[in-house]
């Protein structure tokens, strides 16, 4: 799901002149162009589709094994369908690839130069033939469901297709669709439910081994999921064959009623080391095609490094720890092997946010220690269960999020800015902002054993620094680095090293030293710091890595409003930035020290 | 899930003088006590608990169906397990009373005056034998697996028993749940599946036609859902008769796996009018025994019923409008035979708000025209889809909601009060607060006729008033409705009212006239209305109906952070409140109208 690739291409992209022949994909402008050709062209179809799929991914990452599995059934779709006057709609969309180069827009994947100007998810903007912009899982099926809604209301007719599988069956905004599915709709819709045996880690959920009795009786297995929620079911073992998924596709057509098709592919099929590693290979950095190996290399530290030690260590060390993830685990470092390791102590939950948190509030509210790990990004999919089951109850649950950053994922669907604004407004969740290293283990040993609050602890998105900070901290209490005068920099988290930059730049260019101010607390105001702060300063400047509606500056700028003190907040705007270059998008904003220094100086010379 | 039972007591409460026998119950006071009861004397407990529910009911209302339906459940639970060393979770916990008085807290029924010492949901501050607060759905099989969790953690040996029904297994919490249990839990965990055949209105999913299927044949059915999720399952057609509760219970007791105990039973049992009329009795006011009738009145104009007019009407004329709701047709005032009137323009999705928002994102990508209602406390539990698959898709989607207010629902898992912080920070979202009726009407017919932005209405949660306002508006401007000097009143929404008596106050008592503008708008600032206010203002009161973090006022707050003017935000705490009176919390919070004119008083002269 996580697919940064604009960021890495204007990083890591060098323009190779190597060429393929691409012959048939190169006849390929639209989908009718598809419906020309015969078997074998088909198959060679698929042969280019994947030598572009190696073309753009060996040089600039992104999603391996969903695109290299799905190639058949992308060309199916478009031989046996008539888009965009029927409707796809593709799940995730991070496999959605090879309908990319189906319909207009081959370039992005043959030519290099071309790349940058496709997404990596279906996106309106590129094309009719992509219905939505989507990155996060589950959602196909209720989205085309309502496709099939305002078709019927209109009275026109065409097909909808919805196409969902690797791992994102199981996540609860699918499960409503399809019981929805299985009753309230009466009229054309398929479901083509991608069995590629695997989400982004292994898959977990009874649902995934009904899809195995499945598999293994074709299709004919007593308690079928999908005919229990009164849904029509046809099997296709073949998924990676044109031939077969033509017919079967065929087949279900202009059908009069919502039907599963239910698929066997392969995921990462035709390269071997995919087929074989499948988690690793779900999405991938820039690699060298012979070997597999990344041709980018990693920093030696990383918070995510930090983060994987101490889940080891802790488990090891407390057997009431248990680290809960919904299909995760590589954002922390956990591999396969450090997993089972763990044993009953790590949980992979599959795909399902909401039972992952509340599931932590039930062990915590039992006397144990969870901590939830995911992305910034995907923790918004439970917002009612951190609410209701956690914070109401006041349980304490550690959440721990990575890339809540502007330094993180860059795709619109997959921004963690909004993080700390979404969640930190509910009552009784403590959220912290660690500054560097130290800080951030402090933070986690604390939260973790702690029983009175449940915490959400924001990862750094930036590189590993280091400072002495403190190991115990009361609630709600701001850290002064340093006391200064007139100017105070409230420099939240990540942002910490910018706001020193920031203070030692007043110094030298202004003569005079700010007070700098590490507030850790994301959401509760140290208000005896912030009445000290009064009698010598006459302007706060809060940093924050996030956007600013709803997030730490309006805060500090409300309680300052009715009293004698300036406050300037810098942050981001309530936008749905898409991959953006962060050092742009800050200089973009007005965040560069240099134009903070500026806005300093205009407003101290006004008052 | 509606429960405003202590508003409602102060408001109707009449001391009864009435004496019920009770004599079995009276002999209850914890729940060994139960078992230590022969048969006949079991059902004459279930006879007295009805008559307690009776007693409450009758005089402060509450949740009626799901109670009547579940006494013998609740009495065999008590007599089979041992609770609370055996844990039970009850999802929704409206179901949850007889459970109540069998575990020390029958005064809370029998005796009037202490009826207010009960919540209407489970609640651990009242008993140790109440695990959580609950009052959202479709919680209790993920909050119970992880008290699962624990126990196998800590290895500990007791019954981990979740109760769910009543509508709440459509949720997709309790599906990712289910299918989590069906292949992860390999240890003692009953799922008691209380199948009373409804939701609060009729039930929608293909789930609950299983559920038909297999009441019919006994638990035999081919495509058992539960058995497909790899779970063990048990069916149970006499769940009304405590003997057949009492030996299945037993057999599952202490089972060493996951099984789902599918019992019947019949909603309202034991009132003839409410198993007569399941959807009018799943919850109800004070009422008269013997004719079912309310025994307190409405007023006469509500903005529910001037909802209700709109949806019918709009309906009628324009057939690309469809009414979608996640099980909440009765808070828009919308009948059985108002439902079956509208046909397809009418979906009620079930309990499954993730489904419901994103249908409708769909539906607007297709050019339909979607209106999305329901409570504002259930539409945090769709935060990702609203995100997600509507505003960053921008699709022309409105979203109604119900009790977005302090005078809403006061039970701590029911609050309005959080919507606007938590959603008025989502980009591309319009969120429109209206101030009285014709401006309530002009905002729906705007935003679901527009085809450019996502939109969210704050229904006012006070009396229906009236005055002349647009029928158009540029987006994001806020209406001067007043012009004045010295102090700006800011009042949103249903607060308006507030803003007008307090100009007044001013007026009278300070001795000029201040502005007083509508922003209508709740998340856009009308920047070029308050950089003129600077010229002849020093003060801006800003008034909202919800929590001041993330809302409305501290955006105003951030805007004039650097600028010459003082602000001072009114708004609730970010706290969860419960069961407080509205008046009396304003007072306490300093929100009265001589409270904040006192405050303005005070800012004033210092500057």
């Amino acid at each position: 799901m996580i697919n940064n690739s604009e960021q890495r291409l204007r990083k890591n992209y060098k323009n190779n002149k190597e060429k393929k022949m691409y012959d048939i994909l190169k006849t390929i402008n639209n989908p009718k162009d598809v419906k020309q050709l015969n078997v074998e062209q088909l198959k060679g179809l698929a042969t280019d589709i994947r030598e572009a799929l190696f073309n753009r991914l060996t040089k600039i990452g992104g999603h391996f094994g969903p695109n290299f599995g799905i190639v058949e059934t992308e060309i199916a779709m478009h031989y046996v369908f008539d888009s965009p006057r029927d409707k796809f709609v593709f799940d995730v969309s991070h496999q959605s690839y090879p309908h990319k180069m189906l319909t207009g827009r081959k370039a992005g994947y043959i030519e290099d130069e071309h790349f940058i100007e496709d997404s990596g998810y279906t996106n309106p903007e590129e094309s009719a033939h992509d219905l939505f912009n989507v990155g996060h899982t589950s959602t196909s099926i209720s989205l085309a469901g309502g496709l099939v809604k305002a078709r019927d209301l209109k009275g026109e007719k065409h097909n909808v297709v919805a196409l969902i599988g690797d791992g994102s069956l199981s996540g609860g905004e699918a499960l409503e669709a399809l019981d929805f599915a299985g009753s309230e709709i009466h009229s054309n819709f398929i479901i083509i439910v991608n069995d590629n045996q695997q989400s982004i880690a292994e898959v977990h959920g009874g649902l995934y081994q009904n899809l195995t009795e499945l598999r293994e009786t074709k299709g004919k297995a007593g308690n079928n999921f999908f005919k229990a929620l009164g849904l029509d079911y046809i099997y296709e073992e073949n998924g990676n064959d044109i031939e077969a998924m033509i017919k079967v596709l065929k087949r279900v057509k202009d059908i009069d009623h919502p039907i599963v098709v239910h698929i066997n592919t392969q995921k990462g099929k035709g390269y071997k080391i995919a087929e074989e590693n499948r988690e690793a290979w779900h999405w991938c950095l820039p690699f060298d095609r012979k070997t597999g190996n990344y041709t980018v290399s990693f920093p030696a530290e990383s918070y995510t490094a930090l983060t994987t030690e101490y889940i080891l260590n802790k488990a090891k060390k407390d057997k009431d720890f248990v680290f809960i993830t919904p299909a995760m685990p590589n954002l922390f470092g956990l591999s396969p092997d450090m997993r089972s390791k763990m044993g009953t102590q790590y949980v992979d939950t599959g795909i399902t946010e909401e039972h992952a948190v509340a599931m932590a509030s039930g062990v915590a509210k039992a006397g144990g220690k969870p901590l939830v790990g995911t992305a910034a990004t995907f923790i918004q999919r439970t917002y009612d269960q951190v609410s209701q089951d956690v914070c109401i109850n006041n349980n304490p649950v550690t959440i721990l999020l990575n890339f809540a950053s502007i330094d993180g994922l860059t795709d619109v669907t997959h921004l963690g800015i909004f993080a700390l604004s979404a969640f930190s407004n509910i009552p009784n969740l403590i959220v912290l902002a660690p500054t560097c290293q130290s800080e951030y283990l402090n933070m986690l040993d604390w939260a973790v054993d702690q029983k009175d609050h449940p915490v959400m602890i924001l990862m750094p998105g930036n590189a590993v620094t280091d400072r002495v900070t403190d190991k115990d901290f009361a609630l709600n209490t701001f850290k002064v680095e340093q006391s200064g005068e007139k100017v105070v920099i409230l420099a939240l988290g990540d942002f910490y090293q910018r706001g020193e930059e920031l203070a030692k730049e007043i110094e030298t260019k202004l003569g005079f030293k700010p007070t700098l101010i590490n507030p850790r607390f994301a959401n509760g105001l140290d208000e005896k710091v912030l009445a000290d702060l009064q009698k010598n300063h006459e302007l706060v400047i809060t940093l924050e890595d996030g956007i600013l509606d709803g997030g730490f500056g309006q805060k500090v700028a409300a309680y300052y409003a009715d009293k004698e003190m300036k406050v300037k907040t810098c942050g981001l705007k309530r936008e749905f930035y898409d991959r953006y270059h962060p050092a742009e998008l800050l200089k973009q904003l007005g965040m560069t020290t240099k134009q903070i220094l500026d806005d300093i100086q205009a407003i101290l010379k006004k008052s």
